[in-house]
């Protein structure tokens, strides 16, 4: 029975199912291969940029805008810092984006035109899209990738029930989340070409990938990418990400995020983190070649592991279920994630760890195969 | 003329102003009276446990809920840790809390009852509360308080048409900023009783004032009580604060957060704080005394200045108006806060610095003034 208590949360709130995390263990010694997290530490210099920052500034407000960062993000993407805002990692963004462009049902505007109210994105990808949109109160709309998660064509999608070409904010996780499938930058034009809301492109495992879509939030009005420090510059603890795209919707996330929304270790860690790219580039290396082996050593046991182009595999095991290996992993000491929605239940997605955490996988797995 | 770009953003965030936070000068040199800081640096204890945590684990999540810090305080406040959540920054939780409790005007449950979908709070307290009812699109009702920044009776609000004993939620600064006034926890329950939806008693200021109200957060299941580690706990940086208040009423505001809203280094400082209390209550007796002191040479000065349970100071400058004063404290390298609304406009708002802060200020007062 709810409690008198209860009543005062808004209506739509009060069944919702918030996201789920992976399992971040409190317990020692497991191998983590489960939230797609950085097998390699921040480079010495970040740990010592941040270390030294810590001291008597701690008592003073951080930065609200993060300028310095913004300014050398910039830098980096060949724009004007008015083309950028920093986060409080990519999901405060994300949170952002759907308050400031899409409309919650029942609104007026919404009643005139359902699309301003809604909120589309591809399934299987990043499961908080559609958390976010029930948070909001938003119309949301799931459209299924193809069997090899491969994107619907144009000409498909304008057949599509679940797709509208005006929705408020479609949401495109590229590489895709939970496949790793990496897509096209001519390919994601197309589809920006043919929606006529805001696009978010979610690049958070784009360092791991052959190719990026910041161009195109340079060249469209309505298109924005994602970015994050948390996965490939082994920063999750910070919390830092970043949107880029055009300075009128930047400007107006701005306006709508907390004023202080940047820790300020956040922010020096993250700016001593550009100063060492190099660093951050052999570790890129070093992932894409565990992520081959591991893809080549999987298949040769009988798995079947999709092409991918982050720092995960998305892998159907042979023989027993899912998430009966998930189980069977665990007591090996080893994480990994599982997801229950029908289109992947089939699968365990990895992370890309070290060398040896892959030995350590493939050797469990072996022993479990046996 | 509004962009292509700003076509996207929703229509009643176009012209809307965000929060103006203080000035965080990039400059050196500045006595900085303006965002109510803590002089004193974070203890020494604190700044050690955070530089020791800067290691490996900054490449992995933080703990999604601050459960650690959670169990901590909850022992503080003598509840269970299921009545308490931990954002980035009370702003984070204040902002959520419009979204968690109040409707946006328009939906279908706000046209039905209007007071769904209301939030209201005193004039002037923190000017973020209405940027925030703003954002989110509720109705916003500002209560003046009385010309000596008391609350008005409950008999007087009943015949207000500015206040609304049903509104979904009511926000109320104590002790009271930007005055200083404090409020006896007896006037504020019985302000509680006379309402029917969410209060959210924000107590930023509560380690410099007499009473605090926590044990209301604890009694009443419709009322909240917002804390921060930022000004008393010298850790601005870091963005830490937290409510306190119904497990049912806590429960709603984690559905809504960010999975990883708290930044670990936040997390690692918070709770080394807590273990070294003693050193922060010294530093709170300091800084009442020299606010005691700097109210009574202000006064000696010909200001008039109101009394103050917090770490700051209105005080109303004699001769020329208060803004031409900000100017000229600034031109001798003071910051001090000016807010334009009329209530306050004739006043300076002055963090109680160091007594050496303080003295320069009154020397600065001094010269300005022969």
């Amino acid at each position: 029975m709810p409690s008198r208590a209860a009543s005062f949360v808004r209506p739509h709130l009060r069944t919702l199912h918030g996201y789920v995390p992976g399992e971040q263990p409190k317990v020692k010694g497991l191998i983590k291969l489960n939230t797609n997290e950085n097998p390699y530490p921040p480079s010495p210099q970040v740990l010592q940029a941040t270390r030294q920052a810590v001291d008597a500034r701690l008592r003073l407000y951080p930065n609200p805008s993060a300028d310095a960062l913004r300014a050398r993000l910039a830098r980096l993407h060949a724009c004007a810092s008015d083309r950028i805002i920093v986060g409080n990692g990519s999901d405060e963004l994300l949170a952002l984006a759907t308050r400031t462009f899409a409309e919650p049902m029942g609104s007026d505007t919404a009643r005139r035109n359902p699309s301003c109210a809604t909120i589309q994105y591809f399934s299987p990808s990043y499961s908080l899209y559609s958390v976010l949109a029930g948070i909001h109160g938003a119309r949301a709309l799931a459209q299924p990738l193809r069997a090899d998660f491969g994107l619907p064509s144009v000409r498909d999608l304008g057949k599509s029930a679940t797709w509208d070409p005006r929705a408020a904010l479609t949401l495109v996780t590229t590489p895709n989340a939970p496949s790793g499938r990496g897509y096209p930058t001519s390919e994601l034009e197309t589809l920006c070409r043919s929606l006529r809301g805001v696009v978010i492109l979610d690049e958070a495992y784009a360092d791991f990938a052959r190719e990026n879509a910041i161009e195109l939030a340079l060249r469209y009005p309505h298109v924005m990418v994602s970015r994050t420090f948390s996965k490939a510059y082994s920063l999750c603890f910070q919390r830092v990400g970043y949107f880029v795209g055009h300075p009128d919707l930047i400007h107006a996330l701005h306006t709508v995020r907390d004023s202080y929304n940047v820790n300020g270790l956040g922010q020096v860690a993250a700016l001593a983190t550009l100063s060492d790219l190099p660093y951050y580039r052999r570790n890129f290396r070093r992932i894409r070649a565990t992520r081959e082996r591991l893809r080549r050593e999987l298949t040769g046991l009988g798995w079947s592991v999709a092409p991918s182009e982050a720092n995960f595999l998305l892998a159907r095991p042979p023989g027993p279920p899912a998430e009966t290996w998930l189980r069977q992993l665990r007591n090996r000491k080893i994480l990994v994630r599982w997801f229950r929605s029908p289109e992947v239940s089939g699968f365990l997605r990895i992370t890309v760890g070290t060398d040896a955490e892959a030995d350590a996988l493939l050797a469990a797995v072996r022993r479990i195969q046996s």
